[in-house]
């Protein structure tokens, strides 16, 4: 836990923030705090600075007072991630990964090498999501949550969402077949299109192109998924 | 597995090569070939191609002939990565990655910051990392298998060793203070050492920066270990 991401629902009275048990187990056995201490901290959907800690009492829970916020959180990366769900074992690091880079923008999509049974497993719970992008945010200092989407049905998001999604952006798809290079240090937006382990079949990549997108590959080597969404950001968007 | 990857000591005579028996399994479950299919192989030090699979008989186990091996592996990349011994429970993923991108060089070092119960691991038997390289070659469709070397104390090789590491590169060292953003895109050989989860010790930095190595950040954002890899490989050497 780098970051004790404060969030404004756990609001209490006059400027005091409660903290969860995730954070208090934190602030207790990893930093020891007592109550005075400064500790670093961050708004969801706000700025970072630095807080008091105060723990609980008769009268109110372990909270966090005092909040001197100036620092503004990271760049977020201008690009929006539409990606084949991946398998459930994969997705929580996936998503992870995603938040901690820097993606603000994320459509989790349906494709045909996609087990339509992957849809139903509880990692994609509302609430476990949640849960992963606050650590994604917290691992890499960040206070603004990603916003996803979930697109069970591939042909409706590509026909009718994505004409409005990709207007003013560069639209590539990640597809090893027939493709320029991925572009290094991308000056302007883009949309990313993932495909799943198998890749996109041929109706889907026809569906893309058609829609504006351009194939790019990474090169000769094949990575795994989790390798390859940080290497694919970090070469669109280095710096 | 991406790649049937034959290894010259498993050679039996006149062009024939014993399969191992995850690659017996692969083939059997997952390829589902028959004696005459073609397949792709790779060889161990070699290059690339196909070969004729023939399944085991009374005379010879199951194996592979009559290679045509035409492809040269992909593009290693021009780095020789120092980096600080993982925790065991990352040390499997962050060699299977290093090897998927094309690092061939490779010094496992010690560092203060890392628990000198680490070097105790049974993941660091030399069977175990062999096995864990091989497999990011196969992931990755490569042939060249990454020398590498274990540094249990820092001080010798950074006085003794390192300046001939050192000899017509460039020294980046992985530190996030009074460091200059990590370069994008090199076009030229690097040392890049990376340093544990707690970061390079003053004594570490000092040395570091005493042997000719330059400090280097990645940015505002804190991204895990198996993450900070990819990433910085992908910024160093992106095509």
């Amino acid at each position: 836990m780098n970051l004790i991401l404060i969030e404004p629902s756990l609001s209490l009275s006059e400027g005091r923030y409660a903290l969860t048990e995730r954070q208090q187990s934190h602030i207790n056995h990893v930093i020891k705090a007592t109550s005075g201490d400064i500790l670093r901290v961050g708004l969801l959907g706000g700025n970072l600075g630095e807080g008091v800690f105060q723990t609980a009492s008769a009268d109110l829970p372990a909270h966090i007072h005092s909040l001197q916020l100036t620092q503004t959180p990271p760049k977020a990366l201008p690009i929006v991630l539409v990606m084949a769900l991946p398998r459930p074992n994969m997705l929580k690091r996936t998503l992870h990964n995603i938040t901690a880079m820097g993606v603000k923008e994320l459509y989790l999509i349906h494709s045909a090498k996609v087990e339509k049974s992957y849809w139903q497993s509880p990692v994609l719970q509302p609430e476990s999501i949640h849960q992963t992008l606050l650590e994604g945010l917290e691992q890499a200092k960040d206070t603004i949550i990603p916003n996803y989407t979930m697109v069970p049905r591939f042909r409706p998001f590509v026909e009718d969402q994505l004409p409005d999604i990709l207007r003013g952006k560069l639209g590539l798809l990640a597809h090893p077949y027939q493709a320029k290079a991925c572009p290094i240090d991308l000056q302007e937006p883009c949309v990313l299109a993932l495909g799943p382990e198998g890749g996109w079949n041929e109706f889907e990549v026809t569906k893309w192109l058609e829609a504006g997108m351009s194939s790019v590959h990474l090169g000769d080597r094949i990575l795994k998924v989790e390798t390859v969404v940080p290497v694919l950001l970090s070469r669109l968007y280095p710096a």
